[in-house]
């Protein structure tokens, strides 16, 4: 997936008078090579066991230590995009790539000196995005990824009517058990996130529909529609779904596997015409010569 | 997908003559204005957030604001339907379509004053209805709802299926469970309703399973082959129902792709006969000259 | 689906002859008629409706009136299965389809008086049972459950090695967890029940997990497996099942395209060799000529 | 599935001089044996009979006697883990199957005397995972396990991004939530089994959403993002799943079938190529004649 430079690309031979472009090779060569990829990684590993480690109450102890290892980590990483952007040729296409901008994006960030009170929060937050480098180094996630992003727009118009039919339901639920559970219902987006609740099947019975009920015995008409109307939009759209990509994918399959067939019968039916076209050329060889023949006769009598 | 009358239509080339068909025309034009039907579904949303709005407690301030929003709205909506109604050419054409009845519902019934302390619900859930306008104006969504629509009678028979379940399991859980819990299987309704409970896992042990085990110690087998059975069911509906529909896709798809193959073949077949025929001749000439030979030779001899 | 036997068929001409032939053909042509099936519905679904009110308190009130109605469907059950049996050629033929064994037991046990204060519960229960007769008499809901019970084989190993897992780790749970709550862990029976309930989601980390971490800090290890194990195993046997029912679809399929296709190619080829053997009688004809003129030229020197 | 020895084989002629080759064919024989093999899953089934027996209360009475039972299981096992030993041409044979190495773990461990009273549970542990010994002993489920190991790397990545994500939320939750409830997400362990919780749905709204949203209001983001991206990448690993394996069955069958119609279809192309030879020659005849014809003519006059 990754692109690689391999060894055998020898770019300036003449070392003196091209000493940056020896330089970029050398950090293309040096951003490709093996160990150094999975050096990034390990680093990358390390960063994030450090970012789950500081979670434990016993790390204050350490804190010192644990400083020093984060600007050591936070160094590594600088250096490393740096020899990443001094390994392309122009600057300009290190961020033609989604995950360069996002690399230099975590990695700047975090050079922020952000040793205010307040925005230690977003210090840590920006150390903890860092194990999302992992999913930029290793191409397989980065696949896994982008397929799921191409997957979006496909779920985007069910969402949107699932989000209509959870307003609906909201502001009828806000409406009608405003007064059973102000924290339930109090307004159309506690309600709309007790609907989500209701979905997921949590305690949707037992700690809002039993309690709806007491007050409106048939508000249980409410809740079964609701969980009807939902499980039959998710059962089509996975269906639709699984359809749509399977279609994609045999249409693909049979045009393959269809080409060759189809060129076989094509050069088939060419052999046929030829076999015509040299039938018409005896034929008319022998309905001439029959007419020669009926010529010789009488001139023979 | 909606069916859009284009600028080049020229309907009424005599303005004074026809001057009903030229507002005809006009009011179509209109219609299909992309910035009208953008401007329409603006509004939709406008008052979808008026609706959403009111369900706040600090709306109540706001109210007289509100009051001459939602009126203008329901103006707007009721100018919106006369237009699409004019565009038509015979107003019953206009009935024809599903979605423009519901429309009309929707937008006639929130002219009725509904002043009434006990008719002000009612206006209510109408004005939330009209969310549902959204469905009706963006053609991806009316063709997703068309689609979950088409797919109701497959899963009739299951749906039956599933009923006679419950309705047996409620019977027998509301005749031997009935003294556990009042609440939960008094009668087969509340029964129905408990093991819809069970059937989405709620809290289906610890309040509904082991309540009843403390009476009965073999009532484990009752929700026990009732998940199963449900289960069971529902998987095998889930596979039939994407078996069923997959099948009608590749049956769609073989034809299509069949169909050029098909056609192939059959030219073939045609071409081969063609020679047949060619050959036949041919042999017929042959044989005759065989004959005319045949009888040269001996009055020759 | 049922056999039906139309009114055009008329065995028995000679009525006096073969007086019990005549009985028969006309309860089959009763037993066919389609307004006798739906009285046969429609009194099965007021027997369900009938069991269903029964559960209510105020139905008591009725119940000398409900007793009599039970009395008149059990009777009206009685001689639609006799009408039934005495439609069959022979009464052997009755009993060869699993679903007329399936109604006999049902009507005949409803027929035992069972007035004992214990077994009413039993008498009960059968008349639940009767909703069931929908499904025989439905014949879309007796193909659907046939197409459930032809399911089962494919399920049984999946089953069998599920049922292995929940013994395993219901006996090591047993040993393990026996001390921290006896109503959960107390022996493999009850183990296993909660295993299942773990494998439902319902209360499996607040009522479960939690209060067992409290004495044993790595039990998660124990649950997250057995979720995971559980997961696994049941996906696999989903994709299992749809592929493995998909692929004898397809094969169903592509024999009957195939044999459309196959056909025409095979007709093709025996054109093609028709025109063969054609050719070569004309090609006989050509060189004997030629050998004839051969032949003929010398002798005309 | 089971590699059988048929009885028709017979190694050995020579009993003196072959005495244990001899051996080795009649244990063989006795190892593929029907009988034995019903044998040893009986037991199996027994010995799981005994595990499960031993968690009841009441089992401590017949101590002594489940001590023996235990003894002679563990007995069995052995004799017949050597038997299977004994069977191969080389012992070394017997260790390249990984389900023989699995037997011969399970029923050596049990040999070891364990009777610490620390050690006792270690013990128990082993005479539970015997019950395994089922699946190596059916072929049917041997399948069904290495079918599910194979499907282990399928799974790899999406796994890996999975916890990447769980790392990540569990880092945040961590952070924000601390104070909270130090249950919860006092480090980044319990906050990633708490999402976990949340994963599977239980309890997630009332026991982890609203008394976090007490303190932070905006929390139902993080959880309801955490839903969604999960939900998200499941979905399209269930897809990717099922739709990789279609493909790989649909190649196959594609292949299988194709092959079929590819060597009809070639089979009539030599064919048609044949016709034309035999045309060519024809016309060869016919031209050469009428040349003859011509040269003839002119001799004639």
């Amino acid at each position: 997936m990754a692109r690689r430079f391999g060894v055998s690309e020898r770019p300036g031979c003449d070392p003196m008078n091209q000493p940056f472009d020896t330089w970029q090779a050398r950090f293309e060569r040096l951003r490709s090579n093996k160990i150094f990829e999975t050096c990034v990684i390990a680093i990358i590993i390390i960063s994030a066991l450090l970012v789950g480690a500081k979670t434990y109450e016993e790390a204050s102890r350490f804190e010192q230590v644990m400083r020093v290892f984060d600007m050591a980590v936070t160094g590594f990483f600088l250096v490393e995009i740096l020899i990443r952007m001094a390994a392309e040729k122009r600057l300009r296409d290190f961020f033609k790539k989604g995950w360069n901008i996002f690399d230099f994006i975590i990695v700047t960030a975090s050079l922020i000196p952000l040793e205010d009170s307040e925005m230690v929060l977003l210090a840590r937050l920006l150390r903890i995005f860092r194990v999302l480098r992992l999913v930029s180094m290793i191409p397989e996630l980065r696949m896994l990824v982008s397929a799921l992003f191409k997957s979006i727009p496909r779920m985007g118009y069910v969402a949107l009517l699932m989000f209509i039919i959870f307003y609906i339901y909201g502001a009828i639920g806000s409406f009608l058990f405003h007064d059973v559970d102000e924290n339930l219902w109090g307004n159309i987006s506690l309600a709309m996130l007790t609907l989500f609740q209701v979905a997921t099947f949590e305690s949707w019975a037992t700690a809002v529909l039993y309690p709806t009920m007491e007050h409106y015995g048939y508000s249980w008409i409410y809740f079964l529609s609701f969980i009807f109307l939902n499980a039959f939009i998710f059962l089509n759209m996975m269906i639709g779904i699984v359809l749509d990509v399977m279609q994609k994918e045999n249409t693909l399959m049979e045009l393959e596997s269809g080409e060759g067939e189809a060129a076989e019968l094509h050069g088939l039916r060419d052999d046929v015409r030829e076999l015509r076209d040299q039938l018409t050329r005896m034929e008319q060889l022998l309905t001439q010569r029959d007419g020669d023949a009926a010529v010789d006769k009488p001139a023979r009598d």
